[in-house]
């Protein structure tokens, strides 16, 4: 029965009248749009891709409102499923599988502080905040849940703005801190939000509260678990049927079974109801560790720029969406009746995301600081500056949980639902345009050698897509050199010295990972060591940890 | 308005219930089997990767027949617009930007006297087949209009099994013509299927033919011309815009807007009510012939991956999806009321399909022989069966078109609509599991030299997908070459020489492109020509031509 309710469903959405066939066409020809206007714009100094996409799409928005002479309010409907099952997934999965994994984990200890306790903080902050003013301004009747889950929602960073300005080279430190507080700030918020919803929290006491932490915990292990697990499957399935030694379709079965099985993590972990953005998550690091390496070097090359470009799609879609859905009439007719209260309530939300960021950047800073012991590993106060802004962007994921929370029972035309969807989409495009224009400029005043590496141009024998974080230490040319595998990488004595300091717990994840992992599942090991090659410093930083 | 109900359906689909997760689970899981158990039967000597497809979905229908106690008729229901909009237009897409232009081209005349005339031969022996014997097996009353598009319906073929089998280096001329009718045939069959539908049939004078090939010509031509444009369209953005020279996202963009540009042109077909097929066809022909060359090197590498992945995942969910559907209980219990009918009718198409293939395969090869000079050219009477052999097989275009034909007006319980259906099936089971068994042997067998190079394996350092047809004349290594661009090819005294038998329209077609269209559009020129590497020949014939 289920099988044939989906096939309901999809000859429902596939029956290609005229109408979808027109919208298509408009959405697949905004989104070539977009892509070009943000390439010919990018070199300005305010706006960046994100913010193009967005301005397109209110335009469009703006356009089929007088083109249906304002009277279709239903015009355009967000779709949570939408954005959590088809554009949320590969823009996570890129992130996992393009992250610097040494950086990340050297730094791990400091983003999961951020990420998960900066933005439990926030949390804390904004339903506190929320509570204590919001009866002030007596709009509706929001209940005890309601306010826990408006603090998760505004919790939900989207740090996209930023990462398109940092210039990961010269601030690996900043870049991998920004990058990974992203990714886990999305999935807390996520897990955080659905921890919430699952509970009864008319009257909160002991049990409920341990409850609500043990179910966090229980959705934060499991989902991890089961992405690493599906990644590893994925390794080992490749390695034991090495395609490659075949003639006929190897590239083609290995790019396909890497999609299908990072997309089978997310739907397997949505089945389970984990949270299926920290499953693919780390799916995405696994494959990129082990299954990556096990493949052809056409299909490293494709894989990599397949999952960047999905990704890129994704996130042009996601704003174009937002952009066009923001002037959803019905909802801005019920609160402008008192547009008063629907500026406080987005005035007050927005002081409420500056502060609670603040209120966990700086503290959460200065004990990380304590924690290190070497000058460069430490983060200045103009970096804390950086870190503080990149956050205060609100994104598609404040919308879709929005959506989620305030429309849920039907009831989208209570005064308090439609203010606090109108305030969410307010405080979305606010800080996206508002912050997000202001970003590169501070940056640069913050960061200031970055400006004119941001304007050199690329040789353009080789240029590369820089956007997204490469692939840990130079595995982005294995492809081009090519040919000889299974040969060990050599050693130095310059890398066996520098080798020394870094012992912790990285060095006995290496010593498992070479010893009981690799044999079975595969990975690095088969692209050689090129002395004197522009890779050389980020092989020997590998070889090292 | 139209916006709105795109929206809606979207909605609809999206809404992720516990139901569709499960089949969506399903589907993904059913997909990686597909993958990995094809690839351990690739070296079977009966076994591809269709077949295996096809048998997985009809051993999961079986199992969802049990598991639901072979209640629910309506588990699986064919969507022809799944088919026809998500599902075929990256096959075609990616058989126009992966066939061997030149050697196309050359056969530019023979391909069309197979695919379009040939086609349209055994369109008239099916339909005065069926027009003679299937009053007299009394099925019930089928009007002129459904025996002109059961001709139509088995004249699609599906030479997917064949391709499989034989060997492009080998026989390159019996692979081009093979490969080329197989899309032109699509392309005629749909078009033709298209025309019929158009036009009231009931009584039939010499307007009503002169509008019909009058129509057939024209969608044949504005669909050619727009897949043209759409092509030329996207390499003169890329070319203007020229995305390398920028640090940031240059291949993502390029991939996005290449992927984006092909859909689109098959989306606007649509929107035109013109043949898709071709136009997205031509639109990858073009492709490859400029764009492609326009692109950075990794763009040229995962783009040429990505649409071949995408077409290979397209093909094995379209066998898959027909093994699953073949096994609709409620069509079949109409039809076993009368077995022997079924079967009688099943039996004869089989038979029309083999007497129509016959009638045009040896009597259009003697015509082409005839036209050609030298010995080589010309098509051997081995070669004229492997051709017949080739399009006796009969697929999901069959399918898809007999679905929109007896299932347009609702009366899918008459009992003539009934067995249309059913027969159709068994006639594309059948077909494609005993023909498609009994192809890799017979090729073996007509062409033995191709058999040691099936089992041989490829060199491990450089494993290619040699599945779909090579893209021209080594252009599949110009990223591994890469570096200086811009420069024009070298020509030797050699070339020059071998040039001078092989002028035609070919020639004159070159000098065109040359002096006009390359200067704007971009395209080849930017390979250098390596003497002594394994591309010399295909380089050499390239700039020969």
């Amino acid at each position: 029965m289920a099988v044939g309710a989906f096939y309901h469903k999809l000859s429902t959405v596939f029956t290609s009248d005229h109408a979808s066939v027109v919208s298509m066409n408009l959405f697949v020809a905004l989104l070539c749009a977009c892509i070009i206007i943000g390439h010919l714009l990018e070199e300005n100094r305010w706006i960046n891709e994100s913010i193009t996409a967005l301005l397109i799409g209110l335009c469009t928005g703006v356009f089929i409102l007088f083109t249906t002479g304002g009277k279709s309010s239903h015009i355009l409907v967000f779709s949570e499923d939408l954005f959590f099952i088809y554009l949320l997934p590969p823009i996570i999965f890129n992130a996992g599988f393009q992250v610097k994994k040494k950086q990340f984990f050297l730094n791990f200890m400091t983003i999961m502080l951020f990420g998960a306790i900066g933005t439990l903080i926030s949390f804390c902050i904004i339903s506190l905040g929320a509570i204590h003013f919001f009866q002030k301004l007596d709009i509706g009747s929001l209940k005890i849940g309601d306010f826990l889950a408006i603090g998760a929602i505004f919790s939900a960073t989207d740090s996209v703005c930023t990462l398109q300005v940092l210039n990961q080279d010269e601030t690996p430190l900043l870049y991998s801190l920004v990058f990974g507080e992203g990714v886990v700030n999305d999935a807390t918020s996520v897990v955080l939000f659905k921890a919430i919803q699952n509970f009864d929290l008319s009257h909160i006491d002991l049990t409920t509260a341990l409850q609500l932490i043990g179910n966090f915990l229980y959705l934060f292990i499991a989902s991890t678990v089961l992405g690493v697990f599906a990644g590893l499957l994925s390794a080992y399935i490749i390695k034991k049927l090495y395609f490659g030694k075949l003639i006929r379709h190897s590239t083609d079965r290995e790019v396909a079974l890497m999609v299908l099985m990072a997309y089978l993590s997310y739907m397997l972990a949505e089945l389970f109801s984990l949270s299926a953005i920290l499953t693919v998550f780390f799916c995405g690091i696994v494959m990129s560790h082990y299954t990556w390496h096990n493949v052809t070097e056409s299909s490293r090359v494709t894989t990599k720029h397949v999952f960047a470009t999905l990704s890129f799609i994704a996130e042009i879609f996601i704003f174009l969406y937002v952009g066009m859905d923001a002037l959803d009439i019905e909802k801005w007719r019920i609160v402008s009746q008192s547009p008063r209260k629907s500026i406080g309530v987005s005035s007050l939300l927005l002081a409420l995301i500056l502060v609670g960021r603040a209120a966990f950047v700086f503290p959460l800073s200065f004990l990380s600081n304590l924690l290190k012991k070497s000058q460069s590993e430490k983060i200045e106060l103009k970096q804390q500056v950086t870190i503080w802004w990149a956050g205060l962007m609100r994104g598609a994921v404040s919308i879709a949980l929005a959506y989620n929370q305030f429309t849920r029972l039907g009831h989208t035309k209570l005064r308090e639902n439609a203010i606090m969807i109108t305030s969410t989409i307010t405080v979305v495009l606010f800080s996206t345009l508002a912050f997000g224009l202001m970003t590169k400029p501070l940056v640069r005043l913050l960061l200031p050698s970055s400006r004119h590496v941001m304007s050199l141009p690329s040789p353009p024998s080789t240029p590369k897509s820089l956007t997204v974080p490469l692939l840990g230490s130079g595995e982005d040319s294995s492809w081009a050199n090519g040919g000889t595998q299974n040969g060990p990488p050599p050693s130095t004595l310059r890398m066996l010295l520098s080798c020394i300091p870094n012992r912790g717990v990285h060095h006995y994840w290496r010593k498992f990972d070479n010893s009981v992992m690799r044999p079975v599942f595969g990975g690095r090991g088969f692209v050689p060591y090129v002395p004197g090659s522009p890779l050389e410093q980020s092989v020997h930083q590998w070889h090292c940890s």
